[in-house]
């Protein structure tokens, strides 16, 4: 059966999706017999399109790119497009509030409410709302799905459901957030916080307000994601500890090398009896741990388990075609047990 | 529904196995709606024994530490032990044999051909039949699990069929016996080899002959097998190349260490248009590498994919619970599809 999917918000992640099902629309049929259309785009700056028949990939692409969305122009809010699209699979990808969630919670949740599986990369609903939105979920007997929201495509949350069932985790630590290592690996090879930081937006890893990622709350976003999801917490991220990196100096960066150590934005989530705790902050991690190995943009992240003791993954940690891929896996699995 | 397992081999890593499902017994229960029971035992040393309505499993390793398995003991070869004990999942875990893959492999083919799953951790059928083990699992509508193959319970082949779906793996490179990986670390250390090798007898990492770990044949299984099951290949094991670590001497690590550059045991397989070609030998790798950090027993793996670029995967390679744990996984997986 050819899954039909409705997209909410078409940047830079939306596109780069479309593009991989454009792709791989030979491969992933053959290798999982997986068939899809898109039934409807809504984005609040390009316009809305919806078709029953599925929209055509190339056209959404070229009328995107000129600022406008028309073959097949609808009128009316979100929740109209929603109705009228009728997509097995809703893909949220509007932008990241992480005060109240909203819009992307409200789509969120009516798609639940009306019976269509949720596949998000945005941080607000998962990290806000994820007991709530996954036991609306449950009710709706649909799937509610965040692979994206921590670490892009890296596997992190889909490695703890699948190929670890089993184990037991007892605690999560890890370099979640790849602008601020970017930072710390210039500010190792000698640059001073505010260069490195104008490199990093340079380089497009850093936005023209930083404060979300420099100041930690981009990762605690994410563990909080992780202390709810992979430990069965119901944290609230005002209770996440959060200490970002602007206060680290360079004479900070060469008493952490005297000691054979290395700064790193560490985000962890530890089980203490029946309580679950969890922080951001800077640490100086000792230079033969592995997660001190992990420079740049990369995103690493140790799962300390009962029955397998630690296990690392580590991989990019953002991106257009790596959060791509994280909507992608989802929709696979939807595909899968459907 | 409660599985119905069947032993067959109850050393270290079947008892192993039956502790852990015992301990999690409720866990599994709670978490997967998972229950189990153990219709059937069969083991060279401690005889065979079986019951459909279920084995006691603390009498089975009470019995199995005394020398001899009595309660419920049956007569008969493996076919009648299969026939009677009409388990739902046979578990094979013999001796491996890279020779001719017996007798694991007739164990596995016939379970098959009765329509059982079979879950093994043995690298031998694995690696020397897996294409026609999977094409008889298919036929016969049953799953040939082998996590435990590669890496033991370190997610590899779990992580690349689920959470990597969607992405083409182009390369796969890592450090895949634990065994050659604690020597070199020794050496590293002002070891030499023949006191390396020693300790690492001693503490039970290598075998009293340490052949197939040393001279690489280990590695050679685990990496036809990552050819043959992740790249979707053919490759028979011969046509991998292979070099072990014995020709490695101080002054081979102290001229990588000059080069800022460590010896490592790499496995590599590799696609070089429809081919795809394998490799085991000593490599220096560069100290900032992620390989390079993995130290003692520690295996990893990089998969080099379309999508995410590289992805690595750390964690232990080997060791009682944590095979047991890649046979649990595997369980669950049939579990979660039946």
């Amino acid at each position: 059966m050819t899954q039909k999917i409705a997209l909410i918000g078409f940047g830079t992640v939306g596109q780069g999706l479309v593009e991989i099902l454009q792709e791989k629309i030979d491969e992933l049929d053959e290798r999982y017999g997986y068939r899809w259309k898109i039934t409807g785009v809504c984005d609040n700056r390009f316009g809305t399109v919806c078709h029953m028949d599925g929209l055509d990939p190339e056209v959404l692409l070229r009328e995107a790119a000129n600022g406008s969305l028309q073959t097949h122009r609808m009128a009316g809010d979100v929740k109209q497009f929603l109705d009228e699209c009728n997509a097995d699979v809703v893909v949220e990808m509007t932008y990241t509030n992480l005060s109240d969630g909203e819009p992307a919670l409200s789509h969120c949740r009516y798609a639940l409410e009306k019976g269509r599986h949720v596949v998000t990369s945005n941080k607000g609903p998962a990290a806000l709302h994820f007991r709530s939105l996954s036991a609306l979920a449950k009710k709706n007997r649909v799937r509610f799905l965040i692979e994206g929201t921590v670490m892009s495509g890296t596997p992190v949350l889909n490695l703890m459901d699948g190929p670890l069932q089993g184990c037991r985790v007892e605690s999560v630590r890890g370099i979640l957030n790849g602008t601020t290592n970017y930072i710390l690996t210039c500010m190792e090879e000698g640059m001073a916080y505010a260069d490195a930081l104008a490199k990093a937006q340079e380089l497009g890893y850093a936005e023209a307000d930083p404060t979300g990622d420099v100041e930690g709350y981009d990762a605690r976003a994410k563990v909080t994601i992780l202390a709810n999801v992979v430990m069965g917490a119901d944290l609230p991220i005002e209770k996440v500890s959060c200490m970002g990196i602007t206060a680290i100096t360079p004479d900070d960066i060469a008493a952490a090398r005297q000691k054979g150590k290395r700064w790193k934005l560490i985000g962890a989530v530890e089980r203490n009896g029946g309580d679950v705790s969890a922080s951001v902050k800077p640490e100086m991690v000792p230079l033969d741990h592995p997660l001190a190995g992990v420079s740049g943009a990369t995103n690493a992240l140790t799962v300390v388990t009962d029955l397998l003791g630690d296990v690392s993954i580590v991989g990019p940690g953002a991106g257009r075609m790596e959060t791509g891929f994280s909507i992608l896996t989802d929709l696979l699995t939807i595909h899968r047990s459907s």
